[in-house]
């Protein structure tokens, strides 16, 4: 056990973005809401999922909704805290930890801010090793553990709780409920007991994200490579960089959907988004796709651009990097492979060299 | 008190339907589900307000979506039961009456069926003298009662819990949740404290719903004039009638909006509504709104037409009856009144007979 304070949050926010994929909110915004909770009511330790008792009441806490609304509608500070005391109450029995559900700029400050006005450890996990769009997404789903009773709060003083026949419908109601909030809510769901967070989540997730921030740091101050440091931290491989000649950007159904095409020297990157990054071709071949990751980056800072972020005329570096193995098995292509989201290209793993042109 | 079994509930039906102007729910459904619960669980008690002990907890249980969906998605019949026992287990007290929260040919008999579910009496009132689309209009909502904590359930085993900041906010809620659940879902809202019945409900409305039922009937039977005994008993006046001409409807944000026309000997009658009928035109003068009473009935049978029921080609009677006091003060007006449905004319009492035209 370890404890973070507002130091880390800087580096833990960035690298968290970078597991984002372009979604899991934005990093200045966690970062800020983390900061003052902590400044508040004082740093939060950080546990290994290995060290959470058989017994622990793992509660993680998100926000769920649109990233394009989330940069201008901002958390009032308590709605995250609301959310898992409206959860507590129905299960009965008080949250012993908060755990981050995804990775993301947002999605992994939150619960520190959460820990801090609540006096609760955050595990050092989350529960897909990157971000993805929609609440079913996750390991607990392949393992069978229910998104519900979970807990829906807004800023206003509105709480939802719902209770499904499956995650799915738990994303359904939840997603209308939230874009029905103004498309931006703060989640807390899958309550986990601590004898199963082995199996549920990703270890580790969270001491990844600071590394990969402090690595993109370190690298920029002494002149060095961040972007290349990241990729081969990640195990991945670069995709083409260059200048951003074009962003089309929706938000629809509670979803920031849209396309964007980056034209470089070795080619033209075109990625499709849903929040998150799903798809990337290269000259219109398919060359990575979900669930591995898809980063973007600026190419000068390496500081991780999301996709509400992107912009015409930015100048970006892009990499993909392989994804918890979990998601590589038939069940987790069928829950988050390109099929899932509509894409009809079959999945290569990214780091199958083979297969991919590089 | 007394009991109401399978005899009294088609009348009771047919008359709520009166009452319902238009909306509520159709009669045949609403008898056919109260009439399976009675045959499978016995006779239900109808208790006055005046014979309910101040200690009572009065859980009213409805239907709530657009009607046009109802007509064709059938509850399962347990749904609404489901929706009161989650109420209670939010509450952690358990139901001692149920009640209507309006007048409607479902939204009166759901409660029975609830009731022989789950050994409960109902108590002879609703929340309206009437019904209302949006659930925040109500009487409980004049004098300070939430809807929530509030549940919905639907036929598939989903559940929602709804805590709000004003009744408003509960009927945005509801109704994003009832429409993704498929455009209807059963309720339980309002839980009211029998000490604050006579403030928040119409006292003798299910009584009154089997005595309209059982006239029309009679008249029929004596072949009378079931729509002039109607509009006598309700203190009404006639509206034009005639053969429908045209009807306009669509199913928009989970309600039945539309128009009709109704063209006859006395002039054209023109109904605007969302699931209940909202404004009556004569020559296009407006001659009875909202909070009053706008009713129409088929010409020969006098049995009520719900606006989903309104077909090119009927021969219909229409009348204009006065609401309960209630919703003529200031307060009721700005909650149901014309403006509140956008509607930009001066409320005039139907039975204000100097200022309409008749």
């Amino acid at each position: 056990m370890r404890e973070i304070g507002i130091p880390e949050l800087r580096d833990l926010a960035r690298g968290a973005a970078v597991l984002g994929t372009g979604g899991g909110g934005d990093p200045y915004i966690g970062r800020l809401l983390a900061e003052q909770a902590i400044a508040e009511h004082g740093r939060v330790p950080l546990v290994d999922v290995a060290d959470v008792p058989d017994d622990a009441m793992v509660l993680p806490s998100a926000m769920m909704g649109a990233p394009t609304v989330m940069i201008e509608k901002l958390p009032r500070g308590g709605e995250a805290a609301s959310a898992v005391r409206a959860l507590e109450t129905r299960l009965g029995r008080p949250a012993t930890h908060t755990v981050s559900i995804e990775a993301g700029g947002l999605n992994s400050t939150v619960p520190f801010a959460v820990a801090a006005q609540l006096g609760l450890p955050v595990v050092d996990a989350d529960a897909m090793g990157r971000a993805f769009p929609e609440l079913q997404m996750v390991l607990p789903t392949l393992v069978g553990i229910g998104a519900t009773p979970m807990a829906l709060a807004d800023e206003k003083g509105n709480s939802v709780i719902l209770d499904t026949i499956d995650n799915r419908w738990a994303e359904r109601l939840a997603r209308s409920a939230t874009v029905e909030m103004g498309c931006t809510a703060m989640i807390c769901l899958y309550a986990l007991p601590g004898a199963r967070l082995e199996e549920a989540l990703v270890p580790g997730t969270l001491s990844l994200c600071e590394e990969l921030g402090r690595l993109i740091a370190s690298e920029r101050a002494a002149h060095g490579d961040p972007v290349g440091a990241v990729t081969e931290r990640l195990g991945g491989r670069a995709l083409p960089g260059g200048k951003v000649v074009d962003v089309e950007r929706r938000t629809v159904a509670g979803f920031a959907r849209g396309e964007a095409r980056i034209d470089g020297e070795a080619g033209v990157l075109g990625l499709s988004f849903q929040n998150e990054h799903l798809l990337a071709r290269i000259d219109g071949e398919v060359a990575a796709c979900t669930p591995d990751l898809i980063v973007v980056l600026d190419a000068d800072t390496g500081e991780p651009v999301t996709t509400e972020g992107l912009r015409y005329g930015q100048r970006v570096a892009a990499l993909a990097a392989p994804c918890d193995a979990r998601w590589r098995t038939p069940e987790g292509l069928a829950l988050v492979g390109p099929a899932a989201f509509g894409n009809d290209c079959a999945y290569v793993p990214v780091d199958d060299a083979a297969a991919c042109p590089s």
